[in-house]
């Protein structure tokens, strides 16, 4: 699984081949984001989900979606130190993600890293990110179940609001809720969430300390209504589907990036290039010969295996 | 021109068509960029420029790449002021782009409005652009002709080093020659350009002062020498090539970047990523399939005209 996962981090060529091989096995991961602003306690709740559904007996993921930036990245990576009790735990996997070498970025990392451990048989993944810069936000909006994190006296409501990850929740959660202004904070998210427009007012706001697992066992029981629910009503393949279109996209926007940086020069893309240049096709009747001609993809053309290896 | 260039501002979809009719129209203009920190005098060494063309009877057009900051999109305004004495003049055209609607950005707006002025057959375009933001660099860089300014007392070689326009440069020239500081900006250009690996160390480093029109004659002979020797070599077409070449995957970019929005849903993209989401397909085989598909293209179906209308 870490080698895969690297696989996805560098953007690696083995991963067209590599992804057609899981792709069978894959489907069976609930996939929970979890997002707010930095200090609401993303990775404490993480941890007690975590708790939570290893006593259950389901093998859980991590994945914690990092920006570049060192600053955050170090005060994250002191969260994660909290995480290394689970380290002899085989039904538990925590990583860290990055996506130096990706051209897809996140949008293309995370979904594929997900892709990863989802064949690898978790039944639950965490993908906890931080609530700031957008795609953080799509990468947490296109989990199967969407978890926000607001703490007291933050404003965070609001803030979150800014941010655009008021909309994106399934379930919200005031966390530190031992904490003055935890009713003030709850009385703010069902406000800010009654005057969204078209907003899900219909949503739980619960309250946890997740510092001693108060009220986690709750968002737990809203996490599994949801993925029920959905489930029932068939957005949760909706969703899905949702994500796996972004995805695709993803990946071929990447294709694209390599020809525009000449990485694998050499194809159609120079004949075209020269007739645009003489005047004898225009950028549009070229460009659909580009990305017609794109998928030559040796690994595409083969049968794909329909029972797992 | 002036609508034609506003569709391409928009990205409109009407661009497909009239980049299609354009086409065989194209490939005569010269096409000279300038460059350089903000206060080098670009402005003004573009509007010095023209006189001398215009004074040749050569039909001009000028393409100011201005970033959207309204900030410095006001101070370019003052300079365009300037050129208001050319409003009347039918062998000039001067505009300002901006690409508030192209999907593509930069990178595809302004090789399209170059395209619309060439066919309209002006001569020469010069497209000025600030030499600073990686977009700006590369639409400079992809001129037939790059010229790049600096002034005295700037330490503009070492700016210009650090913006990345050091090594774009086919001619050099140190404007506001007749400022203090001339010739050590113009050795210091010299060192810098004898530094760069592999750098450009015969190119010509010539002196202006724009504001009176000295030394302006010798950078357009300079100009006129890089083109002809390009014609000779080659070189030229190959720029071009390059040109079009980036511009054929911005567009392409751009087309895909439709769909990732949404924009052109009811295609492929939906029957793909329910395949991925069930674990039929895998994004790479999707993403190929997406582009493959890409390309239904009612204009491209149709025959070139060859000859204009």
């Amino acid at each position: 699984v870490a080698r895969l996962v690297s696989l996805v981090e560098d953007g690696s060529d083995q991963l067209r081949e590599v992804m057609a091989l899981l792709a069978p096995l894959t489907g069976h991961t609930h996939v929970v984001g979890i997002t707010g602003a930095p200090g609401v306690g993303k990775s404490t709740t993480t941890d007690a989900l975590l708790r939570c559904l290893r006593a259950r007996g389901q093998r859980v993921g991590v994945l914690a979606v990092d920006p570049s930036s060192p600053f955050t990245g170090g005060a994250l990576l002191g969260d994660r130190v909290r995480m290394q009790e689970h380290a002899t735990d085989p039904g538990v996997y925590i990583r860290s993600m990055a996506t130096r070498g990706h051209l897809g970025g996140l949008a293309a990392a995370t979904p594929q890293a997900l892709r990863v451990l989802d064949a690898a048989g978790f039944d639950v993944v965490v993908v906890e990110t931080v609530g700031v810069g957008q795609s953080e936000v799509e990468v947490a909006a296109s989990a199967d179940t969407v978890v926000v994190l607001v703490a007291p006296g933050m404003g965070d409501a609001v803030q979150a609001a800014k941010a655009g990850i008021l909309e994106i929740g399934d379930v919200y959660v005031v966390n530190k809720a031992d904490r003055d202004g935890a009713d003030l904070a709850a009385r703010e998210l069902h406000h800010m969430l009654g005057l969204a427009p078209g907003g899900p007012t219909q949503r739980p706001v619960l309250r946890t300390v997740a510092a001693t697992g108060e009220g986690v066992e709750g968002l737990l029981a809203a996490i599994d209504e949801h993925r029920a629910s959905g489930l029932r009503t068939g957005q949760l393949t909706a969703r899905r589907t949702e994500r796996a279109a972004g995805e695709v996209v993803a990946v071929a926007m990447a294709m694209l990036a390599r020809h525009g940086q000449g990485l694998d020069r050499g194809s159609d893309l120079d004949r075209l290039a020269a007739d645009v240049a003489a005047g004898r096709s225009d950028p549009y009747r070229a460009a659909d010969e580009l990305l017609a001609g794109l998928a030559p993809a040796p690994v595409s053309a083969v049968a794909m295996p329909t029972v797992p290896r």
